[in-house]
């Protein structure tokens, strides 16, 4: 049982990552205006937000730039007719995939970039590919992030060996990234102690990405939190892939560190996540998701349900358990 | 941290009560069709769940019949017209609130009664009340639960001393009632061990009634259930007050006795529940019910707001800080 001092006090090592433009933009190809991403830049600077993602720095060898937005690209000069200089506290990130991202081209050295952390996710066969990346980013003035997706597939040994490898790069934070939104927090507790006495050995910190296929991205989110967890990634009205993610809104009311202003969050659900999504985007938790979660399985069926406009859960469900 | 063993494996004094009729009929003042109803039932049995409730056994002195559906009032007549003499494993239980039905009448003996099981519930200044009718309940050959409601605004003390005077009445399981969507699931731990370790020394359950104003409804209840309490309340689709309740097809999904199929929960869903919704009637997690669950208040100005049809959440929570 967590101490009750901690539900009342704060660790100044957590941090808030805003990742409404990058998982989100998983829902609308990154097709937002530059107004919504105007607006989300200043609120996460006066809800007190750490870090804001601005999407991926993707290869524009692999995807055309004609079918996305650009924060699927994220380049420099984008960013700064957002944030200029950024002369803020608000750090700024972009996601570069292991084999989407030409970093060696694309990731220029950080004297000449707004970005400040380079989020390199991979899966875990990739930790090498993910770990020359880091280097990359690291020796070009960036800070930098490890996120192994889809650990729920994976076995505990592989993990450890993995988080052995990462943790002798120069990376500043490690995440747990529940892909598929499967894990319980009872399950969270014991992944997050593992992480985190890693990590604690070799000087690094450790993230939770959560997704919310049962609606437990925000409880492991804060399950995370009292194991010692500091990085922790959430969107705006949960926006993200499938089931969306931790609620920025739930996350910063949870926080008890007075720089976070849940009241700015809500106002930005209001004024500009519930018009997106009447204007017909779609995301967030429903029975399809919840099928993959339980199920342990990537969403990519059951975005394809929603897509189709399917309303026929049981029978998805049914198609689901007989190919198990 | 809780044991390995207790994901895999499960425990058999463990019980799904099904409460859709009850917390769900405070959103559509209990008008159910008899085809929902008798649905609901058939559904309940096939998914193994062990209790159903099927609403308040209200006083009519107090309650207009004109103005509700017969599940406010949910005589025995009426629950035989769904169920014959129910000769399943499916228990029946109705809710009883001290102060709001006539026990002594309008509880008929069990002999005469389909129901199995009276769910007193009381704010914690109502003990003594609800203790009488519990002890009516059980002279009549009822199972009894005590709901005391509220709790987060309770101070431990009172709450230590509550629990005292109800274990010594004849109730089978108190229950923790997160009427305000409040607790976090580390503070929900800390207040099932104050329940399981009262009702341990006196031979009683304890339960689990969650609302789900900061999407924790579900990660609350099965945090309980790793924690000791027996008895899990839960809604299709989360149909409850406000924010409404822990969702059935995320906690049989969850529970691996092998007796629960969540399949018929989706399917449920699917045919019943989702068609409610489009029909107009409205509940679920949403930002104002968010705002009330944040400041431990309770949901009627959220309710309020929803029913006014307003979207000015930001509005909303800043009336609510100038008078918290």
């Amino acid at each position: 049982m967590k101490e009750i001092s901690k539900l009342l006090e704060y660790r100044p090592s957590v941090k808030v990552l805003d990742a409404t433009l990058r998982d989100g933009g998983l829902v609308n190809d990154f097709f937002f205006t530059d107004e919504f991403v105007k607006a989300l830049y200043e609120t996460n600077i006066k809800a007190g937000v750490d870090y804001m993602e601005f999407g991926y720095r993707a290869d524009k060898e692999l995807f055309n730039e004609s079918e996305f937005g650009k924060w699927k690209f994220s380049s420099d000069e984008h960013i700064r007719e957002i944030v200029g200089d950024n002369n803020t506290d608000l750090k700024l990130a972009i996601m570069a995939d292991v084999g989407r991202c030409n970093y060696k081209e694309d990731i220029r050295p950080k004297s000449e970039s707004p970005v400040d952390c380079i989020r390199v996710a991979c899966y875990i066969h990739q930790i090498p590919a993910a770990i020359a990346m880091i280097e990359d980013a690291v020796n070009k003035g960036y800070e930098a992030t490890c996120n192994i997706m889809a650990i729920s597939t994976n076995q505990q040994g592989d993990l450890a060996a993995a988080l052995d490898a990462v943790c002798k790069s120069p990376v500043s934070c490690i995440y747990i990234v529940d892909s598929y939104g499967s894990i319980y927090p009872e399950s969270m507790a014991r992944i997050a102690d593992l992480y985190v006495s890693k990590a604690q050995e070799a000087g690094k910190q450790i993230g939770i990405h959560a997704h919310n296929n049962q609606q437990l991205a925000f409880a492991n989110t804060i399950e995370c939190v009292g194991d010692g967890v500091d990085w922790l990634d959430a969107t705006y009205n949960s926006m993200g892939r499938g089931a969306g993610n931790c609620a920025m809104e739930l996350l910063l009311g949870f926080l008890k560190n007075p720089k976070y202003q849940e009241r700015y969050a809500l106002e930005f659900v209001e004024k500009y996540m519930n018009p997106l999504k009447e204007s017909g985007a779609v995301w967030g938790y429903d029975l399809q998701y919840l099928a993959t979660g339980l199920l342990n399985q990537h969403p990519r069926t059951a975005i394809a349900f929603t897509k189709d406009g399917r309303k026929d859960y049981f029978e998805f469900y049914k198609e689901l358990l007989a190919t198990d």
